[in-house]
């Protein structure tokens, strides 16, 4: 059994967890490091996005992982490539709108290294929502021969979701940053308790960033999870996700929590 | 050994040459018969497209064949299924003005076959020199684990080119139609004598075809084929391929040769 990780290197706790999970259900781990050109916009943070793969390989050694995969770009997008793979409609909410060709470039890449490291099972974090719902629909749709797993958020004491771009929060920002896990809480909470209107869950997502003086708040949205639509109601037994991303200064945060509507 | 040979059924000697090249090279051969309704636009001839699932399978019984996988649509389409696989720019010459969308209902379902069996060969005929050039790219873009293998066009004794949609001509017309394979030799004699300039070849197959007076050119077409591409003028050691496409009545039937331009 060969369980697969991709991964864009700076990693933190929260992907050492994908191994472990890893590790719990294949008996040979790949870790795939690469920072993906192709799911940055133009005004996006590739060039300043952190690298460090000597410490990634330290970290991964002493999980025990038995490759790390480290391909170049030349790799992975040799001269006059032009083939894609496109979950259509999919990228209509959530991040989406404010990341045009963002999820092509994850899809085709991911397609990639499924098909180079020809793993039984992938192991991804639930951080990036939609990105997991984009492939959990791509790998049903190719008949990819792979079990997904998705991994719950790791986060910090005070609740911050672990990120690679947490580095870049001034103290200030840092300490404003709570307001996504609590919003993402709220939202929880809301849904728990048998609020049906996405529009209201929105709105207390949204004050709680405004809270924040520093935060721009970029969407705080709940979606179904089948096609990554709005809904106008909350139906027992779906599947929901309640999403948002958060502006500090150039630093882009997300969280997100996902929820089964209960039937109260 | 798995060798894939992808059909739509209909099945004549062309495609039980394939079943032999893939017996050469395989020691467990699969034949896949879908009429892939994404391919077909709505002005198409998928509605009347044969089909003799019976027959089919009885021949390829015949050859040896060791699986026959013939999926329903709703197999290989469920229910919300929205990921397409696209060889970007690789559908603007040749067929692929004259069929939008065809060649991304090819490459997806073709992704598809490849996720389902997945084969260690898959063949295709060159007749389709378009389907099997973004194949081909499709596989090296993608990182498919699968060789893939061209089987030159089988041709009835007057050069007609072999096609499931040749039952649907007149008498008259399967008379006139062998100015397809007329002009390919047209087309391949010129390349071979040094011509160089890929509009004289192009003039050279068109006047061709209108020596039948029930044919009516789509397009007659020298593209390089790496980037299925017009050039200007053809180079030493270069692969071309030059090519039409017809219509008899409703039946629209395609030609081709490969050819590396010779260094004269």
């Amino acid at each position: 059994m060969i369980a697969l990780v991709p991964t864009m290197g700076a990693l933190h706790v929260g992907h050492l967890e994908l191994v472990k999970r890893a590790r719990e259900s294949a008996d040979f781990i790949v870790v795939s490091i690469f920072v993906n050109p192709t799911q940055f916009g133009p005004n996006e943070d590739l060039a300043r996005y952190p690298v460090d793969l000597e410490g990634d390989v330290a970290k991964l050694e002493a999980e025990g992982v038995d490759l790390v995969f480290a391909p170049s770009v030349g790799d992975m997008y040799p001269d006059g490539m032009t083939t894609w793979v496109h979950v259509e409609g999919a990228d209509k909410h959530l991040c989406g709108p404010f990341r045009p060709g963002h999820f092509r470039g994850v899809t085709t890449i991911v397609a990639k290294l499924f098909n180079v490291c020809l793993p039984d099972k992938a192991v991804f974090g639930l951080k990036d929502a939609q990105q997991f719902l984009i492939i959990r629909r791509m790998i049903a749709d190719m008949y990819f021969p792979i079990e997904l797993i998705g991994c719950p958020t790791v986060r910090e004491h005070d609740g911050l979701a672990l990120s690679s771009r947490n580095i870049f929060l001034s103290e200030r920002e840092r300490k404003q940053a709570i307001v996504l896990s609590k919003a993402v809480d709220a939202a929880r909470r809301l849904i728990d308790d048998g609020e049906r209107d996405p529009r209201k869950i929105e709105l207390a997502m949204e004050s709680i960033v405004a809270s924040a003086p520093d935060a721009v708040l970029q969407y705080a949205e709940v979606v179904e999870t089948r096609g990554i639509s709005p809904i106008d109601r909350l139906q027992p037994g779906q599947e929901v996700v309640a999403a948002l991303a958060v502006f500090f200064g150039r630093t882009r945060l997300i969280d997100n929590t996902f929820a089964i509507v209960p039937d109260l």
